[in-house]
């Protein structure tokens, strides 16, 4: 694999967090040839994984939180990466860890409707280019568990609300009350958006929560995971972008892997991960390819929303046309985190965490 | 808008039936410049229509039924181009009447699974971007119109199972009951799935009816629809490419318009109407992107299918890596259809319709 990889390095690339490593590779032996150091250096970026806790506005309250979420989540995938685990098991650990915390809007934390909650989520595995989703599905802790059993299970892509909940059944997956998914902070959401003098568009569309990951293993495999509880007050049987395969997540080892959040039939109007990936195909950086697409987004259909992305190389961005966005990423023993746009704070993974909520005054 | 053609316009593309009109629009005056003869032959390839009936195998006795329904549904779709209505009009209203047309697994006629008729359906104008569809939708005779409705009437772009059946109910959608959409050859092909002996990767596989239309108006717009049943004995809730933005349909003014057909999984693997277009912006003509597409969803994912695609100056191709693919266009005036690979048969649209059934024999 990292034949591939060597073939594949340019100098030219933009990468992160490279010198340090550079000089400890060159620095072990004077003999290292160009393509051996090359190999060093892309061996260095591996494994990876990126993490978002959904794009928009988030209260000042909740910024802490979902901060940590985020990383936490980050150290939970970078564990299963750093065990030998596939970029596939990661991004699925990730996300059920941000699905499992209910400051998302994602599993227990969903935002409502009248139906009540109704969440849809997706994987994808870039070596196959296999992927698996359910949509308007109730009724189940981990949807993007769920999903991922569409795609080792079934012959199909995308199961929807009933028909999901069978097969979920048929899986033993556990059935959880929907009384356990709802949020204190949900209901009171949903109060609000029913109050006579509330602006429902602006309900459903300043907070958004959707969770996703990107990640690549040793190996060099990529994959992505998107979950979500929605838009609030959406229609019953609202599908948005998340279940929906290049939308609200495309992987393929070939370019990379993306998962997106935001304002959801933006998205799918623009198809925002396929054409992140395709910029990325044409010569693109992970974080050039993301913002063009944001910008074409907010111009094109003016939506807002936030990516991370990852390329096979370990090449990573996260990026955001929102005024926040709660995202880490880990390599090289290093975790990254954010919310505000230019924040890249850094400590070493191994350290504990520090409630620390980034800020634009925090640089 | 013609200016815009005629700024885009170069002498190098490829474009079918255009050394009839060229030569009515030079003989009308010798003072013509060379912008205002562009201006003529953008003009004389508007407007167009492309509808498929479905790629795979069809059976022989239903071979002529299938070219005979695509033709009337393309004559359909011209008509409405002719009299001024939008590329959005002419693609619900072809695919419309293939709906009704028991030939076809789409509306009426569509495949069974164990929860009877599940449809879905998409439509796309190329515009604005807006997009609706509807997913795993019972009881209604013309999904298309449905989708059509969740683009005009709601926020959303996509509605699934029960949420689709209540906001047709508020539309006003006629319920009709499931037999009706049920004929005696989806019965037949049920029962034999259900031998003990059948195959039943065989019976999902080879018999695809999707149906769907592209089409580019006098002012230079496109849009797409798309509708199928599905595929035979898929699991309750299974939602193909059909509903999927991207996959079952994607339309652009700035690159054109795709429908596809085929194994809705590998479309979706392969986002292949988006693929096709992206091909097309980096220069590729409709039917070299439609190809290479093909071929590409051929090798990475053993997926096979069939497409049409037009571009906004009215270049047109219906190209497929099934057996066959029941096709028809219509454009200046003439009728084109064919069903094996390389047929393009040609007949005045004004002419009545020949029970012709195109074979590989007819040329």
């Amino acid at each position: 694999m990292f034949c591939r990889l060597v073939e594949d390095f340019t100098v030219s690339w933009r990468f992160r967090q490279l010198s340090h490593n550079t000089t400890q590779c060159t620095s072990t032996s004077a003999q290292l040839s160009l393509s051996a150091l090359h190999w060093c250096i892309a061996a260095s970026m591996l494994p990876v994984v990126v993490v978002h806790g959904g794009a928009g506005h988030i209260p000042n309250k909740r910024a802490e939180f979902s901060c940590a979420g985020v990383r936490a989540a980050t150290r939970g995938g970078y564990a299963v990466l750093r065990g030998g685990g596939s970029a596939m098991d990661a991004v699925v650990e990730a996300v059920t860890l941000l699905e499992n915390n209910p400051i998302y809007n994602a599993g227990c934390g969903s935002v409502l409707n009248e139906q009540g909650v109704e969440m849809d989520a997706i994987v994808m595995d870039g070596r196959t280019l296999a992927s698996g989703a359910v949509s308007a599905v109730k009724g189940i802790a981990n949807p993007v568990q769920l999903a991922r059993l569409v795609m080792d299970k079934t012959s199909h892509l995308c199961l929807t609300a009933d028909g999901a909940s069978q097969f979920a059944r048929a899986m033993g997956v556990q059935e959880v009350p929907e009384e356990s998914l709802i949020t204190d902070y949900a209901r009171m959401r949903w109060r609000k958006n029913l109050d006579p003098d509330s602006n429902p568009v602006e309900c459903q569309m300043g907070k958004m929560g959707t969770v996703g990951a990107v990640a690549v293993d040793l190996e060099g495999n990529v994959a992505c995971a998107t979950s979500t509880g929605g838009m609030l007050n959406k229609m019953e049987g609202r599908v948005g972008d998340t279940a929906c395969i290049g939308c609200g997540g495309y992987a393929d080892n070939r370019a990379g892997a993306v998962s997106p959040t935001g304002h959801g039939e933006a998205i799918m109007k623009v198809t925002l991960s396929r054409l992140i990936l395709f910029y990325m195909e044409q010569g693109r950086s992970a974080q050039d390819a993301a913002d063009e697409a944001l910008v074409y987004m907010r111009e094109r259909v003016q939506g807002l929303g936030g990516v991370v992305v990852v390329d096979p190389h370990g090449v990573w961005a996260a990026r955001f046309s929102s005024r926040q966005m709660a995202w880490a990423a880990a390599q090289n023993e290093q975790l990254h985190y954010g919310l505000y746009a230019g924040e890249d704070f850094t400590q070493p993974i191994q350290d504990p965490d520090v409630p620390h909520t980034p800020s634009q005054e925090g640089r």
